[in-house]
């Protein structure tokens, strides 16, 4: 085997699609500055229970294990950004009012996850702590269409989803853990024939939940499936809670996306969620460009519960689904070799933003080794640019 | 234990860092892009064989080391980008002239290096490929300079060295492997009393070798010492090419540093550098802040031996060293609902680069919990912006 070859899934990036993600990065990551979202850079790598704590466990597997030489402690590479940011909040900054914070790393998964393929994916997003009411989740989901057209994405479809929908069932009805955990499986899974029976095993619940529970993986559509949930699930009150805030958040997101959908069976990230979550999806990819929601009891694992909601997304992946930007063409110079004069406008242009290679003594630049397309020449004295 | 301590030499970086970090990041990338150095991005992780190759080994002590899945392979984190960077030089891009490129990007150490106090440094840095001669190795240190400037860095002090001297004796006096790696040991520690007992016990080498190892960690100093090495060394040509390659270095650098300083004896990187190395250093902190030099023989073992030299820096280490920039202060803005004259307010001054944070219903912001000094206000059914 050649030792230049890469492991599966990983993967080198190369100066055009380097460039074009740099620019998106500095293009999204200015757009959440604006909003008043203030950058954190959590570390690569800590300790694996402060890694876990918040996620719900469910990073455990994808994460990559090492052991940390100077207390003995296992610490693992980060899989995902969002429980760092949340630990921040809760402990280090340890503000009263509310906090809005924003990042953007590398995280590592030791297998590739369904929303990517690659395993270091680039993960870029935003948390909003501190305030309950739907208007920061509107805030947070209008600020992820407006990072994704800033990235360059059209044509967004977006799916909203509300966790209490099927908690409220397993509540209302007093499914024991065990089973909570096996219809959780099948629910997102999709799978009626698993669902059928394991609801067929719960003898002693209410009928309407046994009922609801069969029809959660059909409601997904548009606002009348809302009104058929009323009618079909069981009259709790936080599933009604629910079904309203999804009516009202479809109804103001509807005009800023192309198509709009509800899925009252989305349970992606159930183990952490605890309201609203949404995915945006594009053409030509299967995978959600974008995910988000609302996890109010992340914090609590760090000795503060905060509502909290946020979104994120993985540059390296929208990066292959838009048009690249054309990469600046530069300009050749000939070696100064103390020519001050030359030296000087080379400096000029440089400051100017133009792209300047010079010519080293000995090697003629060829086109197909550099990418330029006007040359500095010396004429009546003066240096000008020409085109080639 | 708390469960979100960090592990030792880990660190969160807090918004004004952060803030600060991302500035710096992009003003000395952008100097590296208009001098014509094309952006790459090599992975987070790949095998360890891949990463020791051209680092003649002397990462391995310091990567963190995980089981790809996969393969069964053994990967490891990156400690260092250079050996990366070379790789995708000799095998991806595959040019035969003159490549320039550059990366920015956290490395991982296992325990925490001289150079810095953090074991997840931030790597900037640029390589130029194909040019063996001086004139490169100027570009370059020119490059790490003017990039030390625009990070804020000032009153930098360069040593310039050479490996080519000690390499140079011991090739010349055929010193035999092992005692070239415990000599090496002895000058890297300038162990007086360690080298003067290994020339002892090297009896058939020459007396004006023996002379040199033993001189060699006080040639340290000004223009001066090379004209004293030049009579203390044995004159074989590679010793006398390479205090050549010094005198003119220190002469043409002398202008745009504060002090610069030559030392014979500077080996760091021996095991992969080939040439001229450098090391920059400013007040208030005992560690290099910026290093580089020749390694011509690093894309050997990616199967195409290219002239390579080279410079890298940390930005974590450099931020600590500079002055802040002030954070941006923001404008605080009431909750929209609806409201379009406000919503266009606010999309405006967002636009044009402003921090708007808007007020969330039920979450007066103080000035504690958010950094804002400016308010927009309804005036005369106008909305504008007043001091507080």
């Amino acid at each position: 085997m050649r030792e230049w070859i890469l492991p599966e899934y990983i993967e080198d990036i190369l100066p055009a699609e380097a460039l074009h993600i740099e620019h998106m990065r500095r293009r999204v990551l200015d757009c959440l500055l604006v909003h008043g979202y203030e950058l954190v850079g959590p570390p690569l790598l800590e300790f694996v229970e402060s890694l876990l704590t918040g996620s719900g466990g469910d990073s455990d597997l994808q994460m990559f294990k090492v052991v940390d030489q100077s207390s003995g402690r296992m610490m693992g590479l980060r899989a995902d950004m969002t429980p760092q940011v949340a630990r921040i909040d809760a402990h280090l900054l340890n503000r009263k009012g509310v906090t809005r914070l924003c990042y953007a790393g590398s995280v590592l998964h030791s297998m590739p996850s369904g929303l990517t393929r690659t395993r270091e994916p680039l993960q870029i997003g935003a948390e909003l702590y501190g305030h309950s009411g739907l208007e920061s989740d509107m805030e947070i989901q209008r600020l992820m269409l407006e990072s994704l057209a800033i990235a360059g994405v059209g044509k967004i479809h977006l799916d909203l989803g509300h966790v209490a929908v099927f908690r409220g069932l397993v509540k209302g009805a007093g499914i024991p853990t065990e089973s909570e955990a096996e219809l959780f499986r099948a629910l997102q899974a999709k799978d009626h024939h698993a669902l059928g029976n394991l609801c067929g095993r719960l003898d002693n619940i209410d009928m309407q939940v046994r009922q609801g529970l069969l029809i959660l993986p059909d409601l997904y559509g548009d606002e009348k499936i809302l009104e058929l949930a009323k009618k079909a699930l069981p009259p709790y009150p936080d599933i009604i809670k629910a079904l309203d805030e999804l009516q009202l958040m479809g109804s103001q997101l509807k005009a800023i996306v192309d198509t709009l959908a509800f899925d009252l069976s989305d349970l992606r990230g159930y183990h952490y969620h605890s309201g609203l979550v949404f995915a945006a999806y594009t053409r030509n990819c299967s995978n959600a460009i974008a995910l988000g929601g609302r996890y109010d009891e992340v914090g609590k694992a760090f000795g503060r519960a905060r509502p909290a909601t946020g979104f994120s997304m993985d540059l390296r992946e929208l990066s292959g689904l838009v048009q690249r930007d054309l990469c600046p063409k530069g300009i050749l110079a000939p070696y100064p070799a103390g020519n001050s004069a030359l030296e000087g406008k080379i400096e000029q242009l440089r400051s100017e933003g133009s792209v300047v290679i010079v010519e080293l003594p000995g090697h003629e630049q060829t086109q197909e080794t550099f990418n330029y397309d006007r040359r500095l020449v010396l004429r009546d004295g003066e240096w000008v640019i020409t085109e080639i």
